[in-house]
């Protein structure tokens, strides 16, 4: 039996949350005398009071939430806040076709940020805030899955690392886990609102410093502009969103710790440590050719190649260079990028670089296990022992992410479009990038593909977000036989 | 220390073998009154002097040979029979530039089949006879790598399941190793003079006959006519060739126990059928669009889907007909085939399905163990159970060969070839295949390529064909600094 009041209650509090959300939009409509107002109203209306219902029907309900709700509870947020978040689009006409607001309000939950919008300009204020406003609910979402959610369902493998960061809770983060999700809330929260003081100061007007700010946050990449961050063509602009980016794309406990000052903490974490390098790897890699192909000075191929790395990197996915005109020997690394993600427990999507560490580590390791058969070669993260159920946890799901990949290149391919196209699609979806390769670089939009495309690809971004297992799970017999 | 005078006395007997496994061709010469005689009489001599030499010269040496040697003796095997082996192609003037000789020669101990001739029917035919041979060799090799060296060895994580194929073998392999080897020599000469005798009777001239069961036995796929079988226009002797490519890509144990009419043995194995079902499944979905797109008779789409189908996974690169020309939706389901590989202990290349099940079958696991996390869910395969440790080592397996796909591709695009032909051109070599997609399609030869994308991409079949970690275990430090 599973609870469907217990589940019912939840969603119905998210979705009073939901409307509330549409409030900062609603007062950019207002301010901005745009013509979105009423539909925003009637949606917020129409969220807050389903979601109210739902919830005042099932209150009095004392079902206990188990592991099995939990798994049901993740999927159906995302697909119940989808439905309501579409509305906005909808009613004021921005996105009349429902599987294009399918597409938008999906793309903006998992944070992923490719965009059917043709003509972003032309949207009203207060939708263009809506957007950006799904991108931060959704990176606020994960947040609170990673830490709190996903340990709990035993999902993804890398909620040993996230919880057992160094420092405050590293004995134990269950006990805790409101502590530390407030914490991290706060986090998040504090440099949203840093940044978007940060983008005003730096020359951005404040309604797209607000909607930057929300987007950069979430590594989600909407931008209310045509041609993304590259409209703002000043440096400073620029490297702050670089510095944001990467802080995105940071395990929140971590970024906690550097602001506390205990930097040793910092430095002790291993999937810190390699993202550092790796982003600064490929930097220095792609700077050269970027400053020889482009005649740019020195200092604009920097940063051309610092924001398209740490935006692909991060999974944010704003773009100030269009990255396939360099030449097409660099297509393959940028394409690579898409299947990186930053740190567990940030807002980033992907794979991320814990698993690729655990990877690497236990791949050198194999080799030291074949020469010394007898030996115990045990693998090591931050300095803690990894067993050996993780790490075949963690393969398997490294493998199943490629094999989703090939999967969705197939049916992307037998849906009528070329290799690069459906290659670059599959992984920018599922890697919740936003830009790719093929007919979806960084200087396209996805508006041209077909609806069974579109929404097969929403799937895959649910898939990428929730960590695969988190929706996979329900399609086995396992799940519904359980008790 | 490691005790390379043990090393340099086993390939010295290769090398008189490689000199003697000339004679072959020495006799085609002989019959066709071919120029390229003195060119191979040569090559077989000294071939075979300098394998006598160095066996003479170490013979008395009473060294024992350990694990360690072991990775070395692989490796070095494959590398010394290459120099020897490309001898004919260069005094013969055949193929008179080296990167060119060594690649053909790879290709051909490799058993991979891809070729940078461009017209082939040009070639003497001793010479042809040679190249056609070191397939021969190459799979010959492989059979007796995969059942008595690599289980030693502890490589590739499938040595238990060769080792614990169902039947007389399956309490332990190690203690009969040589009459096992002996056996599995006994199916391997025995089906190629089958074959030999029934591509004659189908219409094949003699010298087409043996060549032809030569490279396809490997699962080689070395033609001597530019068209490859599609020359050969014959029903039967296609139908013939589909029959045994099938049946060397099938477990040489499971061929024994087929041929003592143990069939319930044959069933019992996982990985048969496995590989059956995925042929028939395959060919039955290419069947219908190639039938609809070529308007070919039925029976033609049907044999010209199962003939590529079955060359590809088995990975031998025979082709009777253009897969890339039917439709652009279909090259991704092509190029997908060359990940497959066949059965473990055949003398197919590629990942090969023991480990496509091991991982398949444990990743519907990991949804069990994520339900039930308590309860004690074991892999099984052929009803045995797999250790943790095997299943570890397996999806580390395919991880690093993924891994090195998109290494080799980045190589590839940086050396500047466009990305479908690096796709294509890697993931061909790395399986052992022969034909890909791209500009090395089932049309084309790898004649185009830099000497450094040849000599690079003969490394992978190498890696390829030595399961990866017989080769990358030597640029590791533990294996130099073990006792």
């Amino acid at each position: 039996m599973i609870h469907y009041k217990a589940i019912g209650k939840i969603i119905g509090v998210l979705l009073v949350l939901l409307g509330i959300l549409m409030l900062p939009s609603i007062a950019f409509s207002v301010y901005y005398g745009s013509n979105d107002l009423m539909a925003l109203v009637y949606s917020a209306i129409i969220s807050a009071l389903s979601g109210g219902l739902m919830f005042s029907s099932f209150a009095k309900q004392d079902e206990n939430i188990r592991k099995r709700e939990g798994y049901l509870i993740v999927s159906l947020s995302w697909i119940f806040m989808s439905i309501f978040g579409m509305i906005p689009y909808l009613f004021s006409g921005s996105i009349p076709y429902w599987p294009d607001a399918v597409f938008e309000t999906i793309s903006g939950l998992t944070t992923t940020g490719a965009t059917i919008l043709e003509d972003i300009e032309s949207v009203p204020v207060g939708i263009l805030t809506w957007r950006s406003m799904t991108q931060w609910i959704g990176g606020l979402g994960i947040i609170v899955l990673t830490v709190a959610i996903f340990p709990l369902l035993g999902i993804g493998g890398i909620e040993l690392f996230v919880a057992e960061s160094p420092g405050p809770t590293s004995d134990k983060l269950h006990p805790r886990i409101r502590e530390t999700a407030k914490r991290l809330w706060f986090v998040y929260v504090g440099l949203t609102l840093v940044l978007m003081v940060l983008y005003k100061l730096a020359g951005m007007s404040v309604f797209d410093a607000v909607n930057h700010a929300l987007t950069t946050m979430a590594t989600g990449g909407f931008s209310t502009k045509n041609a993304s961050m590259a409209h703002f063509d000043i440096p400073a602009i620029q490297y702050i969103a670089i510095v944001f980016m990467f802080l995105a794309g940071t395990n929140f406990t971590i970024i906690y710790f550097g602001l506390k000052g205990k930097f040793r903490q910092v430095w002790a974490s291993d999937e810190f440590r390699t993202y550092l390098f790796v982003v600064i790897f490929i930097v220095v890699v792609l700077t050269v050719p970027i400053y020889f192909l482009t005649c740019d000075p020195m200092e604009k191929a920097f940063r051309d190649a610092l924001f398209q790395v740490v935006s692909l990197i991060t999974t944010t996915g704003f773009v100030t260079a269009d990255y396939l005109s360099y030449h097409d020997s660099l297509v393959i690394i940028f394409f690579m990028l898409l299947f990186l993600g930053a740190c567990a427990g940030s807002t980033s999507g992907g794979i991320k670089f814990v698993r690729h560490l655990a990877f690497v580590k236990n791949s050198y390791l194999e080799f030291k296990r074949i020469v010394h058969p007898r030996a115990v070669v045990p693998l090591k993260i931050n300095g803690d022992r990894v067993t050996g159920k993780v790490i075949t946890h963690i393969m398997n799901f490294l493998l199943i992410y490629l094999a989703i990949f090939v999967f969705g290149t197939i049916v992307m391919s037998l849906a009528g479009y070329d290799l690069i196209t459906s290659f670059g699609s599959v992984a920018t979806s599922l890697g919740n990038v936003g830009p790719a390769i093929g007919l979806v670089g960084p200087m396209d939009n996805f508006a041209f593909f077909s609806p069974f495309a579109k929404l097969f690809l929403c799937f895959l971004m649910l898939l990428g977000r929730l960590e695969l297992f988190t929706i996979l799970v329900l399609f086995t017999p396992y799940f519904w036989r359980a008790n």
